[in-house]
């Protein structure tokens, strides 16, 4: 079995700046990511809200932050997680082939957002469907968009967005959003906001990017197309989490609940990044938790050899 | 008198961020700075561990935030705040000349580094003296170095350190540290750490970079010099808080409490930065602080309206 100091569960924003810090104080560690190291920055096409970085496309800062490791030894694994245990101040996890443990445990495994689930969608993905407002309204000044979804966050983000553009469909499945009154009472005193109720979004039209979407009413079956140049799909999130250790402490919709350190209620376990119960998803939210983790699974190391 | 939705004080890596994210919501908001923007970034030789960035120089850094802020309009005061009051939700404030109000605050301020005050420290600073081992200990594998302070925080960076370098010289005023005794046991079980109790630094030397070091026996007044290429110097930090609000929670050292959103106890009132009761300051974490804060205000900025 390979023991390490500390093991980092995904190879996201949040997981790199993580291996960077742990690298540079020279512990001994293990990165394991399923997929190509990135997470979802490999799902945007241009950057804008980096701090220090001009527009970098996704990947490139991908690709700068993976630069950035190569100086440095540790082990990999490109594989899932298929069983994890917090046990006796330690955590042992099975990583495909490979039976790991290690004294500290750094987990930075995002999240996935709930998609309309349409044929084009992926397609459109950063080509005018986005996922997140707070990320990509500034690209939409101006223009006429979409938001579909019904709940707190979209009623949030569809505000934050109607300042921005120069008019907003929203688009709901159910007769009456399912948010706060407060919200609610927000949004229907804006005039550029158009409101659409107990309607399904069936169809997303472009050629490279974004130009139309098709809905039809729940009630009648009747279709409209409407012409736009952006899509904010606010239905919601889930963490990555087949593989939290038992008794970890959740929020409702089942994020990591930390304090200020990453430290969460297991002794030896951190959270980084989107998977962290937060207001605030960002790159640079997740680069700084990640520093922040590795730094406080340092100490913790520190103090447990003492 | 001048309204804003927000103020932000300070200029480095968090005031920056902070206002970038703030500029891409929409805010009216100003950014209340007394030198120039960048902060601790301009006492920054060459950047190793911020991600995304292969190697800039501090100012490069700095110079790319401002740039990102280019594009946006919000004003900026170029001066001290001389009195601040927070009172039935919202803070005035007198930035030189001007009297402004905003219903939030973002402190940004940063930090001092407590310095040893001798004539070549400043010169030397980023060219080899260091006030920061977790920012600058990669930079010193492999060689010689020393260290000065004796309290939890010197001991800490010193056993970090030590596991890099080649050989850690430990320079102390005192007879014993001011740390704890897991620390301090953990201290003399390095072998190629070297303690100097009882001594003053009395010179730095060097052409353009740290050569060496001379210190005074306290007790003898005997002098010695020692050959090495950095020294950190760990004698605490203060906050720059000549201004802020009263009834502000502050930890032991008086640095700025907030939760995981970056709100202080105080409402509409929010920190960002090394001015904030953590353990880990870097340019990265300052950032996303920023970031979060932002967030945190404009969303308080929302509420309030409603």
């Amino acid at each position: 079995m390979n023991s390490y100091d500390a093991i980092i569960l995904g190879a996201g924003p949040a997981g790199l700046t993580a291996a960077l810090y742990l690298a540079r104080f020279g512990a001994k560690f293990a990165l394991v990511e399923k997929m190509t190291p990135g997470g979802l920055l490999l799902q945007i096409f241009e950057i804008e809200n980096y701090p220090g970085l001009i527009m970098p496309k996704g990947y490139e800062l991908a690709d700068a932050m993976e630069e950035q490791l190569k100086e440095f030894t540790f082990d990999r694994y490109q594989t899932c997680v298929t069983a994890l245990e917090h046990k006796d101040g330690k955590v042992t996890l099975q990583a495909g082939e490979e039976a790991l443990e290690t004294k500290t445990l750094i987990i930075c495994a995002g999240l996935h957002y709930n998609k309309l689930g349409l044929p084009d969608e992926d397609r459109f993905t950063g080509r005018g469907v986005s996922y997140c407002a707070l990320c990509d309204a500034n690209f939409f000044k101006g223009r006429v968009v979409g938001l579909a979804g019904n709940g707190n966050q979209a009623l949030e983000e569809a505000v934050h967005l109607a300042a921005l553009v120069r008019e907003l469909r929203l688009f709901m499945r159910t007769a009456a959003p399912q948010a706060d009154r407060v919200l609610q009472k927000k949004l229907l005193a804006l005039k550029n906001v158009v409101i659409h109720k107990e309607v399904a979004i069936t169809a997303l039209h472009g050629e490279s990017e974004l130009e139309a979407v098709s809905i039809r009413s729940l009630q009648s079956g009747e279709t409209e197309k409407f012409a736009m140049s952006g899509l904010f799909v606010i239905e919601g999130m889930r963490p990555v989490s087949e593989f939290f250790p038992r008794e970890l402490v959740l929020d409702a919709d089942g994020f990591i609940v930390t304090d200020t350190e990453m430290r969460t209620n297991l002794p030896g376990v951190f959270a980084a990044g989107d998977i962290r119960s937060k207001l605030c998803r960002q790159i640079v939210t997740a680069a700084g938790d990640g520093a922040t983790a590795a730094n406080a699974a340092y100490s913790y190391l520190e103090l447990a050899d003492a």
